[in-house]
């Protein structure tokens, strides 16, 4: 216990020992103590952000590529700024340690009205909202540290959500005995019967189709089950997709690989494969508004085995405990069982008669088909997509932010192995910026491109910093449209609200990284290709180019899905 | 009812009812139908920030100076990254109406999984984390909208804390009635007979005291009692002194003004008046760690009349209900009766003996003592307070961020009418430059100066380009000095944690204004003299000066409070 080992020095163990390289934050002076001991830690490197907010955005794009990350930031003010940020993690199942370096534990007991306090003497007001967006939390005490420590990474990592630990300076600096050995993270819960049963009904199942597909989601990508699908498709030859949000688990390249379901927006030959199969199996699936063009999903329970992370059903009959994994494995036996392969679906199973478009969607303009857009040399979205697809490259880490960016981007066909990050559920604009720069940190050898519109930009730009002084060379294209189109596809098209102060983006990038990001303006498709290929191999400087797009051109998805949202939140417009 | 008349519209008539003419905000699909009706609203005017921590900062600033604001911010994402923010209003007693806009009842009723939630079904988990740090919520409905806006907006009025307004999309739109009268507050409670009680106490201490000094603190700007405060100190010519948060209720050239108290920092005069007097009338005073350099003050109670907004106490004794108006009323009448004047104590009550420097203060290195800084042309901060001290003139609004803006800014003698705004308790570096904007939206008449260090105003620097847009033209001194100096100033002077990224000040400037902010350098006293006169008179542009301090230059006052935190946050220091 007296060799100086420090209850800090136990936390930055365990985050090492799950294989976090590095801690994103705002130093605070209840959590510098903490920090000598985080910048000595020769296997944790600090990178300190502009802001709370930034710093959970990047602590939650490094966890969701290196399966882990780490947050700190100061009592109160710090943690409180975060929130958002944590909350996106808990939403998106990507586990987040947020330490928060809390007053001494003297000054909790007197209730002193220190600073970052109410001044109310009650100092667990921020605790209790942080359980709001946490799976486990702790107060750690010098008695009960070590233990604690253990708990609350434990159940984040087997939950894969955020924990909360608050660090009181002084218990940070209290001595404690060094891990006995590594951390127990225990399994999911596990019964061979239920096994047996579920496999029996998913043999029956399969054994009377004659069609299968496979759709996954993010959570077989969160729950670290992407190479048992991987070989349950490939056990069959199998037909297969993903939501938007499960983006990036298949090489999409794949001649099996049928594309990005999306509920009533998806093209065809994906429409048929998921909702005409016999049998779907449906690997972490959850269905949520952005990724179904607003709950349009048509799934027949009855011929869906649906795995989540801890339980599994087969038509409606429930398995519970199952572990996804398992369910993985006896579903590839069985597939393999079978002898067969399962052919794609014919486009013919689906006709115009009956399944024709959304009226919605059909009734939405199309800017692409004004004459003005058509005529136009001015770069548009129709170009833009196919251009940045082909720029692709395998093993890219590719992000998008929730706008025009996720709504084009999501249907561009990935080359093998590829990251592909958003944020469609909780969709906090903004968001990709600092998540990129926590991506690059976890993964240095790969490229980064980060797709953002020029209003989501502004919420975290001052990362663009950060992001040249840690090295790092992502290759940044801002929709330039001149406010939130996502919000002008809503409501209010033209409305001023949605209009945004103008930046220049070029003197912006100077002016936060002493110079060194490259830059380039593109307002047509020459402009852009040119741009793009100067940029393809970075080389230790981020590139921002920033593409000039009509303010009311957007993606067809983004048209479905404002017409959705439109309708879900005003009754009149409901008619 | 049918007149088209909304709940929207009903909260937007409350809300110009209590004077707000400005809304801070971000847009959001949730809130885009309200929106409508607000930027259509003739008496309020919408003013999109960059983001909604940002926007809940302008909201305070624009309350402090205009007595409330008002914040719009979309369910999940928006609110919970404004929550820090509010928390600020909170602590430091601000009543903003933060308004939510939320998905549609119907969506809540059925659990859907839609965007901003965290996907449970649950969708009460922001509004549970908002109660800690509002004093008065509502989740609206069509049915009780118009009761629940006026109990939000009464209460925090009445209590002068932010309140809470969750609006879903459909309710927002619902038709209501207009309001049938002004919104009614009610008053806080007041008995006579504890009037009465407490006269003849505060009467009886007060005919015995040969001296008397009045200390005054921001409860009593924020409840709205200045005007009896300073008929009170008039009645009898008596010292007067506020701690730091009350800065700006007094004219501070009154010759009976002493100074700011700051506990044992305080200068000697305001030590003897405030401390030694026979008696000590607190008006609005809280103690906290930053504004009494660690909790030093020494207060005799036997001897001390003390206002809260609600009650008071003399000596030992506690009137309760007693509001705090009503109180310096009866005070004001006992010293008009008593008909005599009360001289500024001595400086001899306090002899070198009896109160020596506190030793953690006399041990303090003193940089300006330095032969290296004393020989140096640099600026340094013991010239740049007294310049800015000389620079200020009647009726300003001076912001100073918690740091060694703070620090430095509280000490400077200030002309009368000047509103002093910082935040020493809730201490969210940062806050400032958005509260700028709120507070010059509020008094447009007013010349508004924003003192912020370089490591703060990375937090929030977005808002430059919205104080540019909205025509505003705050003169901002941003103290650069090469990071956290206030940190240094507590723990690991020489740590890499403490550095920030460094930024170009004028370009930042120029990439989100249109170059329409006006800027100087000034590392030298002739430089800063020559800029602040080419800046006095702003005629509707930004001006940004670049303060260039050495690294390790710092107020006196923190390097007090640095000794004081670092010992109250680390055992091993306290020796």
């Amino acid at each position: 216990m007296s060799d100086g080992f420090t209850v800090g020095d136990y936390l930055l163990a365990r985050l090492a020992g799950i294989g976090i390289g590095h801690m994103f934050g705002v130093p605070g002076d209840y959590n510098l103590a903490f920090l000598d001991h985080v910048v000595d830690n020769p296997e944790i490197a600090w990178v300190g952000c502009a802001n709370e907010l930034n710093a959970a955005y990047a602590a939650d794009g490094y966890a969701r590529v290196g399966g882990a990350g780490a947050l700190l930031t100061t009592y109160g003010v710090g943690e409180l700024s975060a929130m958002n940020g944590v909350a996106g993690s808990y939403a998106e199942y990507v586990p987040v340690i947020h330490v928060v370096g809390s007053p001494a534990t003297a000054a909790q007991r007197s209730g002193a009205s220190v600073h970052h306090t109410l001044g109310d003497g009650d100092y667990q007001h921020f605790a209790r909202a942080q359980a709001e967006v946490t799976v486990a939390q702790a107060w750690l005490s010098a008695d009960d540290a070590a233990a604690e420590i253990d708990r609350v990474i434990a159940t984040s990592l087997r939950e894969r959500r955020p924990g909360y630990l608050v660090m009181p300076a002084d218990v940070a600096v209290a001595a404690v005995a060094r891990p006995a050995g590594p951390l127990v993270v225990p399994p999911p819960d596990a019964s061979p019967a239920v096994l047996a049963d579920f496999t029996a009904a998913a043999r029956a199942l399969l054994s009377r189709a004659e069609s299968l597909t496979v759709l996954a989601d993010y959570l077989a990508d969160r729950f670290g089950v992407r190479d048992e699908v991987v070989s349950l498709v490939a056990a069959g030859q199998i037909p297969h997709a993903t939501l938007s949000m499960g983006k990036g688990l298949f090489d999409e390249g794949d001649p099996d690989f049928v594309g990005i379901y999306a509920g009533a927006a998806s093209a065809k030959p994906v429409l048929a494969a998921v909702e005409e199969a016999d049998a779907l199996i449906c690997a972490g699936v959850r269905f949520t508004d952005i990724t179904t063009a607003g709950f349009s999903q048509q799934i027949d329970q009855e011929r869906t085995i649906d795995l989540q992370p801890f339980a599994a059903r087969v038509g409606g009959r429930t398995f519970d405990p199952l572990p996804m994994g398992d369910a993985l494995a006896a579903l590839a036996d069985i597939v393999a069982g079978l002898g067969r392969s399962w052919p794609r679906p014919a486009l013919s199973l689906v006709t115009d008669e009956d399944r024709a478009e959304p009226a919605r969607l059909a009734d939405s303009p199309r800017l692409a088909d004004s004459p003005r857009l058509a005529d136009s040399p001015r770069l548009t979205h129709a170009q833009l997509w196919p251009t940045l697809e082909g720029f692709l490259r395998p093993g890219d880490i590719v992000l998008t932010d929730l706008g025009t960016a996720f709504c084009g981007a999501q249907f561009m066909r990935l080359p093998a192995d590829v990251t592909f990050i958003a944020q469609p559920l909780w969709g906090s604009i903004g968001y990709t910026l600092p998540a990129a720069l926590g991506a690059q940190l976890t993964a240095p050898g790969r490229r980064v491109i980060l797709l953002i519109g020029d209003g989501a930009i502004q919420l975290t730009a001052q990362e663009l910093g950060t992001l040249a002084r840690e090295g790092c060379d992502p290759i940044i294209v801002v929709l330039d449209n001149d406010g939130y189109t996502i919000e002008r596809a809503i409501h209010g098209a033209e409305s001023a609200y949605h209009d945004i102060t103008r930046w220049n983006w070029a003197l912006l990038a100077a002016a936060l990284s002493g110079g060194s990001v490259r830059t380039a303006g593109a307002g047509t498709m020459e402009q852009l290709t040119a741009a793009l290929a100067a940029a393809a191999d970075p080389a230790g400087r981020p590139t921002l180019i920033e593409a000039r797009l009509p303010r009311m051109d957007m993606p067809e998805y983004l048209l479905t899905l404002g017409r959705w949202a439109a309708a879900a939140n005003d009754p009149a417009q409901a008619a």
